[in-house]
């Protein structure tokens, strides 16, 4: 269970947010879960996280179990991030509230073809993107 | 379109956290459109949410037009919060979030009933909850 110390309300909703409600903790799990990658510096990049908040945003999934951090197999000396189920299990959120942004935040431009997925095929869809972010 | 004036990146769950990326907008939205709270008072209660935030947080949305702020018919003193189009076009990524909570968070206790619907149910349960959110 992800760990948080001093619940809001027991509303599931309050209790995931009181985990993930900031600007950077979902972008960073978009990255490792939906983009397939996987190393600190690569993570936040396009929006230009700064390293003392990647780190801290890092350990706190990682604490939470949503994403494990490995040494990588290739090069010893990187970090390896990689989704667990529970990461992965974000997917569905991250579809829904991708798809309000392309259709109502400014500035948004959206993979059309993966916004498109996401209504006309959203469980096949959820299912390919779950078994690539936990076989990746 | 919601205003967000330094965009961080065009991707659009990037775009969506610039504006409800932090632990009390979506729950404020959430009393609104999924609870029937319409009043200042009633916002973010369970929570414990502070009044100046609760301040903040209703003018934000509605300048990203996701509420509306009237004059309640029944109370002039009183002010009344409504959902738009645009903020009912959430519930779905509220149903997902709530979910993912309610399987992975600790202390989260969920409403057993809307829980199962939003899995057996879920096209049924979005489109009666904007009915319901739209038509108070």
């Amino acid at each position: 269970m992800a760990r948080v110390s001093h619940p809001r309300s027991t509303c599931p909703l309050s209790c995931a947010l009181d985990l993930l409600g900031d600007r950077w903790s979902i972008l960073v799990l978009r990255d490792i879960v939906m983009r397939d990658r996987h190393h600190f510096e690569e993570l936040g990049k396009d929006e230009g996280i700064a390293t003392n908040i990647l780190s801290d945003r890092l350990q706190r999934l990682t604490t939470a179990g949503l994403i494990t951090k490995q040494k990588d197999a290739r090069d010893g000396r990187k970090r390896y991030y990689a989704a667990t189920e529970r990461g992965a299990d974000l997917i569905p959120t991250l579809l829904e509230l991708g798809l309000w942004g392309a259709n109502h935040a400014e500035h948004s431009e959206g993979d059309v073809d993966l916004l498109g997925r996401s209504v006309s095929d959203r469980d096949g869809l959820v299912a390919e993107l779950r078994d690539r972010a936990l076989n990746p």
